[in-house]
């Protein structure tokens, strides 16, 4: 008799272009779905800008190791944690050219993940070493596309999930970013990025529109200061809760 | 006799995490630098996201050859372009591992330049194999370092400084963007990304910091409609031309 193995998919969260919000949405997401009783891994596959150490709120906890294997970073969210930012100095580049660059991502995704049937993986912009590696070794089972509303994002996004169509990864949905931002004089809501742009670009492409993330400063201190806002209470935790459920969702039905 | 080959110099415009503002920099300073004076081309080395043609207003315009160098695209604001937006379809993945990104920079930078003395060249968000080429064979003679200043975008600007002082190449200065929002509504300023990071970044690190750029409406709408507010008038203009000068003066002094 063979023990089971388990069941782990891989959901990638690609942008295109850096800066929209990728790293913050997937650490939510993470965080979302394991309040929703998933087990969750988190991949930050970002190898030359590794933000969720700082966003998970373990900077400077280093992963152990059992055999060849890491031991992802247990962290009070449930969201166990592999990042290249955990095992480089902070303030050193990460200078690797690409090959190296696949060998980490192989051992970020090869650890140890114990029960975990869920690995969401926060990908660097572009579509060079690391996303290839992804496709050709570590094929994501969905893929959620995050980008703001503004033109010159959407065009990159595009260019991500052409990647990901030539993959045969399903894309799960858009979600768009820093969409309104309200004024902390007068509580108007403007939008410094433009608004709609990616909810359009998702009806055009025929993909669903997973939601809208508001430029919000409490998101953006939450995230400087490690402490999720999906993990909390109130309008951006319910952001990412809906998230959650819609990923979740598609899960239960592929 | 041998006749005197021209001094063109680089200017690498970095940045370390994306989305903080680099492209729409490296389009203004080179537009502002024009019109100073100086003869400027603009090389868009994010192979994996190319945004100029569409700041500069040129979607759409392929360059034309010589023997095997490239023509740059010309355009109304003075400043030859060469981007991989130009060679590639939009909506497109430029699925290349590093190599083939490391050749594909050689060919923009190779190209038939005529009488630049300076190229101004957009590096794409990271540390891999484009900066490592760049720092190996196309040595530049300093970089701006640009920045947005937020927590998470100064840990990358850290990282990207440290590759180009490995490199041995001096770091002109740090730019702040995004930093100042004035509400539409009530003409208030705000901070949804903070500010003074990147100012005491520079300060930290003994870099000389080069100004700061408000997160501001029309500049996002003049750079999604390919008309760059450094070829413009008024305060967006200003700030531009006053990088320009800083930079100029430092190519005077090296």
């Amino acid at each position: 008799m063979v023990a089971d193995k388990p069941r782990r998919r891989i959901i990638a969260v690609g942008s295109g272009k850096g800066g929209v919000g990728k790293s913050t949405v997937s650490a939510n997401l993470a965080i979302a779905l394991a309040r929703a009783g998933r087990k969750v891994g988190l991949v930050d596959a970002d190898i030359y800008g590794p933000s969720q150490p700082r966003l998970m709120g373990s900077e400077g906890i280093k992963p152990t190791a059992q055999g060849d294997k890491l031991i992802p970073v247990p962290n009070q969210w449930g969201v166990p944690l592999l990042s290249m930012g955990q095992l480089i100095e902070p303030d050193k580049a990460i200078a690797w050219r690409g090959p190296m660059a696949g060998n980490a991502l192989g051992q970020l995704i090869d650890a140890d993940w114990g029960d975990a049937e869920v690995l969401v993986v926060d990908l660097p912009p572009g579509t060079g070493d690391v996303q290839l590696t992804m496709l050709q070794r570590y094929k994501p089972a969905g893929a959620v596309i995050v980008s703001t509303p503004q033109d010159l994002a959407l065009i990159d996004a595009r260019r991500a999930i052409q990647l990901f169509e030539v993959g045969q990864v399903p894309v799960i949905g858009m979600i768009e970013n820093m969409a309104g931002y309200v004024c902390p004089h007068c509580g108007e809501v403007s939008d410094p990025f433009g608004t709609g742009g990616a909810e359009a670009a998702a009806r055009s492409l025929d993909l669903p529109f997973l939601g809208r993330i508001p430029l919000e400063l409490s998101i953006r201190q939450a995230s400087d200061a490690g402490t999720p806002p999906a993990a909390g209470e109130g309008p951006a935790a319910d952001v990412f809760a809906a998230l959650a459920r819609q990923v979740s969702a598609w899960l239960d039905n592929h």
